[in-house]
């Protein structure tokens, strides 16, 4: 007796019929897709230079469902890879999704991760042009790849162009994500600002806008906080062969970041400096940039500090604390392979 | 006590020292690539539209250690993609790779892997511009995003353009990757050809030749055989909204595979027409390449087989065995999300 799709295991549905119930929750067609999903591969229209990035989502590692819904699951899994592609300034366009399932998902849970999907991708006018469903023994896994156009007159932004004398800045607040993910595990903890932080955890804005105006008047490295502010800040000074000084106290830090920490403990600047998962973007600027940080961020919305200095690569690698104390800049972030 | 990369776990390379291992033991660098591995994203030059696809191999769903080497891991994952690409008619140049590594995968493995990778990469002229890797609770994961070129005054070659009276052809021979996996899992079995059967299974190969010389002469459609024969050209035909008539005894088998299907007691046709993962080029094309085929053929290296012919729709869609039975062509292939 044949089950009802809803009701009934995946194997019921199959992966053909699965793809194609899928493919009608998200935006899939529009302009630049001559073919999407459906056929063995995508055939897409990109003017000028692509902008590729993968990065996977891993239940247990990088999500639990404790903590997100597969709403979240999916909007997370997007954001994750706009943020790199805003990071070299590029725009992002399309999007291939590899879901691995493990035989008791249900459809609910895979439409939701879809919807979730959908909501970032409107949201940034990004169509879904492919990808694959496998099942697994193991966790749920969602793998994205994001295609990006780069304005073909503009370098792409590295990290590897940071100069000494430039400042060092970063849009937005760090810290939040972690403690969202803090104030999820432990719902008893009030503290002002808790839906943000908690939102800020589960469906991370992509600095797209910001990175495409800071694209215009072009930073000398950049890269997204991923890995935490002090990592990530990390592998920018080592790629471009720089010294850092980092003020502690000048990292931005969302409302309620400071009573969250408390609660569990902790030093705010924790978060602040290791949380990861906030996905801002993190660069650096001549001096000049200065005079002008005040207008990109009125035109992009986005609050921008400037945290630290870049030195010259003989005065090391810094993070200060007030009253001038500075202990040596190390990666104290979030590395999903060895992150137990 | 710092732990040597070598014999110690995963955890204490981490992952960017990881990736920095593997981006030397695969072609990263090259034509066509501004920005490759090491960045937030890749920055890549591509002429005229962007042929995009993903899939992913699963440790115990797509491939098992006992059959499979690191390195036959490594090059199938990139083969399925490039095989895709071969059969829109694109010319694939550049990919991704994520991979999701349980905590007791060795870096031998790992490096296996890429060594796989950089086999067949190399082998086609595909450059590794970016990936991530992450750890997992489940089995070992890899998953390639696989991006192409698509000569500009060349429409792409769907699925969906087969026309009544047209021919239909495979590349090569069907049913040799499940005769191969057969074969490896008893190896008491003595055919001809076994060594053959076991490289088509571990080491597919893609037709990316066969695809560039197709795509000059353009098939009305084309699709790969990943699920086998019989369900690919369903997809084919219920793309093309056209009936079909497949001659089950013109399915181009390889050598040893009707001794090895006898010792499975099997009939040799389940695997022509359902075995999966042989990846050739199905294709449809009109009375003219009749004519042309030989010609195809010798150009690409690769043998060429009319198995059928493209119906009107209302006279449905068979499989003939000799004699003149017909049975209705139904997927008998490999559907990785309910196969068990």
């Amino acid at each position: 007796m044949p089950r009802s799709p809803d009701s009934g295991p995946l194997g019921a549905l199959g992966e053909f019929g699965l793809i194609d119930r899928l493919r009608r929750l998200v935006p899939a067609a529009g302009p630049g897709v001559t073919i999407g999903i459906g056929d063995d591969a995508a055939v897409l229209q990109c003017d000028g230079p692509v902008v590729a990035t993968c990065d996977i989502q891993v239940e247990g590692v990088h999500f639990t469902w404790d903590l997100c819904g597969p709403e979240d699951v999916g909007w997370r899994a997007l954001a994750v890879n706009l943020s790199d592609i805003a990071a070299m300034g590029g725009m992002p366009r399309y999007a291939l999704i590899s879901l691995a399932l493990p035989a008791e998902t249900t459809p609910a849970t895979i439409e939701g991760i879809y919807r979730g999907l959908a909501e970032i991708a409107g949201a940034y006018d990004v169509l879904i042009v492919g990808g694959n469903i496998s099942r697994t023994t193991g966790p749920l896994i969602v793998d994205v790849t994001a295609l990006g156009s780069l304005d073909g007159s503009r370098h792409a932004v590295t990290r590897a162009g940071a100069r000494p004398g430039d400042g060092v800045w970063v849009t937005g607040t760090v810290g939040g994500a972690a403690a969202g993910r803090f104030l999820l595990q432990h719902p008893e903890v009030r503290v002002p600002g808790a839906a943000a932080l908690a939102a800020a955890y589960r469906r991370p804005i992509p600095r797209v806008q910001a990175g495409q105006v800071l694209a215009e008047r072009p930073p000398s490295a950049m890269i997204d906080t991923s890995d935490g502010t002090a990592g990530d800040l990390l592998h920018l000074v080592e790629a471009s062969h720089v010294g850092v000084r980092l003020d502690e106290e000048r990292l931005p830090r969302p409302e309620g970041l400071a009573q969250a920490a408390r609660a569990a403990g902790l030093d705010p600047a924790a978060w602040a400096l290791g949380g990861g998962e906030d996905y801002e973007l993190l660069f650096t600027a001549d001096r000049g940039f200065d005079a002008r940080a005040a207008a990109a961020a009125a035109q992009m919305d986005v609050p921008l500090t400037r945290i630290g200095d870049i030195l010259p690569e003989p005065e090391g690698r810094w993070i200060y604390r007030r009253g001038g104390q500075r202990r040596p800049l190390a990666a104290q972030g979030w590395d999903h392979l060895s992150a137990t």
